[in-house]
């Protein structure tokens, strides 16, 4: 499939969201459609794409998997209500962490992820609902990432050429695969969606499951989740592309009370970047730095180690992991 | 043992210096003393003291671990050829690797170390020189870290209650236990040692082992070399108290040569302080770290990502191990 990129700045966003409501409708046809909602601007942008087109024929799901931030699940839930959007909630953080359990390396993580979010839960939905449409967020910096082997996505089956209609029992529609995050966050915006969500900070798929080196269990996503709340409070008034927070597997050397400790290290990542395609660290101000490890380390006792990235992308990614 | 702290400001370096030759003197009486020197302040100071105290008497060593810094060995050695103190270089790389190999755990890793340089590589010198005393850089901070169980010291058994007699076979001299780092540094200074010894950054005993979380081997040892050589260079412009490159075990994604890969990380940390008791990062300029990163990631092709430290100690340590 050829993919022809539309740029922000020549993104017509009425337009393109007139085009894409309407070709979700022929696409669709009689049939319904069912999608996962994340409250990520991608998730969020088609979600409200597949509503205009579709009305009550599009199911809309917010699977609790347990790896999402402080509050996020009532939070988005409740913001789509607000705007008429019903999202059905989903607890699974169960089947989530039991699929993850004694897992280390990242890309077995990342699949245990993927079946248990497609095949376990968001299967048997979409089994049950008999959508045979699923709406997907990917956008053109996904599939590029994908195809270069830079970035390994859950959501791009068709561009490695894998046909999801004999995989999971269903065809995915893309509206936002010719845009980049700034013509996705453009689209946000002229669809009426409240600045949390067009200029919300990018958070991957995994959710905090990506930001856990190591085993992903409900305590280790505790220190990270308190990590990620502290970082992103600390750092939102910074004009920064992206900010997060990563629990690293290595333990470290610490003083607590006076003791010798071997304890948790976290990692800062604050990013600049247009489109997430090249990035280069914040340049953040010693006292913002200091502070933030020093309120990190207070309040998550177990932490005694916290460490600023100062690589660009390349050569790292923007997530660790 | 009580132990009556001298501090730098109080400290009259010349009287202290001719104290301590006495001392020497007559503790070792008609014997003769043997040292390890590894061309830190501590074992520097010390082993002149030794030299002024016994002259010919006095056997200096200096252990090729395999772990010390780029060109170290050679160049510790001629320093003090130049001072006209003999030391004799032994070559026990293997040796060390060898005991070293597949061990992980932090503790394990510093306790091969010490069985190796004292019962194995250093014990058999000792016993073939009939020599009954050992001079040793044990400082103040040194004993009360060990005692408070902040640190794990491989020398300071007497104050850990073990009989090094018993233990290793000879008596331990520790002319430098009254005093802190600025202490010794000021000592070092009126010893007529050359500023590259006494306005050196403190190294750790074990070396570069210190330096890598997980298992040490030459390989690893090899990048987190390259690694320190850069960052001394980058950084010894800086009035900082100490800088160090430490090599992760964790392997983070990163993107070279337009693919992704699993890499290292190496976390930087530079440390403003006093004695080492207390201390906190360096305010470096950003264009410092990011060229410091760019540096290393060029120069060391599987290192992916660097960070910086942003963590005081306490609750983080000078050491990452």
């Amino acid at each position: 499939m050829e993919v022809t990129e539309i740029r922000a700045r020549e993104l017509n966003a009425e337009k393109f969201i007139n085009e894409q409501i309407q070709k979700i409708s022929e696409t669709v046809g009689k049939s319904s459609a069912i999608n996962a909602l994340s409250g990520g601007v991608d998730s969020s942008v088609v979600t409200l794409l597949g509503h205009k087109a579709l009305g009550k024929r599009l199911t809309t799901y917010f699977i609790d998997t347990g790896l999402m931030r402080h509050g996020e699940p009532h939070s988005v839930v409740s913001l789509f209500d607000k705007l008429g959007v019903p999202v059905i909630l989903i607890d699974a953080q169960k089947e989530f962490f039991n699929a993850l359990k004694g897992i280390v390396d990242p890309e077995k993580k990342r699949e245990a992820i993927t079946q248990t979010f497609y095949k376990k839960v968001f299967g048997r939905l979409v089994q049950k609902s008999d959508a045979a449409f699923l709406l997907q967020g990917t956008n053109l910096t996904d599939i590029e990432e994908t195809v270069a082997g830079i970035k390994r996505q859950h959501n791009v089956f068709e561009q490695l050429g894998i046909d999801p209609k004999k995989t999971f029992g269903y065809k995915i529609i893309e509206p936002l695969i010719q845009l980049r995050k700034d013509g996705v966050r453009k689209t946000a915006k002229a669809l009426g969606l409240p600045k949390s969500i067009y200029q919300r900070i990018p958070f991957p798929g995994p959710a905090l499951a990506a930001r856990v080196i190591g085993e992903v269990t409900p305590r280790r996503i505790n220190v990270v989740r308190k990590a990620t709340a502290i970082t992103e409070e600390a750092l939102k008034g910074t004009k920064a592309f992206q900010y997060l927070a990563i629990l690293h597997r290595d333990r470290v050397t610490g003083v607590k009370n006076g003791k010798r400790v071997f304890g948790l290290q976290i990692e800062i990542r604050c990013w600049d970047s247009i489109d997430a395609r090249i990035a280069t660290p914040t340049k953040l101000s010693n006292e913002t730095l200091f502070r933030l490890a020093e309120r990190i380390t207070a309040e998550i006792p177990e932490v005694v180690s916290v460490t600023y990235n100062i690589t660009t992308k390349p050569p790292s990614t923007i997530e660790a992991i």
